[in-house]
């Protein structure tokens, strides 16, 4: 039960689109993770997602629209909207959403994977 | 389903300890608070709570010690743990937490107040 440095976790995470829960509350975590470049097309069933950019720019691609997205900046995926996550340069993102959320949703494949807790 | 700039939100709201609902998500309320002095001891009784800081410093007192945040760090308070906000300055926070915490918690009093959506 302790503090949360976001700069301090960010230096501890390795690799691209790999998550490391850092907070967990009322059955959701709080999720960190380093991305470049794209991820997958998917959707989450059941779980509505938020990204909040904590450094860098992020692109969640929509099927009808971009959504340009800089630190400081949040956005909520509601269930069931497919989406893909696209940045140029690397970009720190911390993620809310239910314990439940697998990270590709709908697909599985070589990105799909268990959040760590480091 | 807009994206949500916090610098652009923080500047609309009035008042500290007065938080503005600006996302939804799984039942939770992600909301904005400027704060400034010192708040009222309380508990939640069934809700995890969740402050990030944003701008500025924020002391969450516990019972048994302080917890002294500043930008970039956040926090999560348990169920049922007593703890009272204060800060020197003015600070800005975001609050993750089910949609259904009153802001004072088990406490009602002047400060008690329903979140606004501006």
């Amino acid at each position: 039960m302790g503090k949360v440095n976001l700069a301090e976790r960010f230096a501890t995470v390795n690799g691209y689109f790999q998550q490391q829960i850092v907070g967990e509350l009322n059955g959701q975590h709080v999720k960190l993770a380093k991305v470049k470049g794209e991820f997958v097309w998917h959707h989450h069933e059941n779980e509505d997602e938020m990204f909040l950019i904590v450094k860098g720019e992020l692109t969640i691609r929509l099927r009808d629209r971009d959504v340009n997205l800089r630190e400081g900046e949040f956005f909520i995926i509601p269930r069931g909207v497919e989406h893909c996550p696209v940045s140029r340069n690397e970009t720190h993102i911390m993620l809310f959403e239910p314990a439940s959320t697998v990270n590709t949703g709908n697909v599985i494949n070589e990105l799909t994977h268990e959040p760590t807790r480091n």
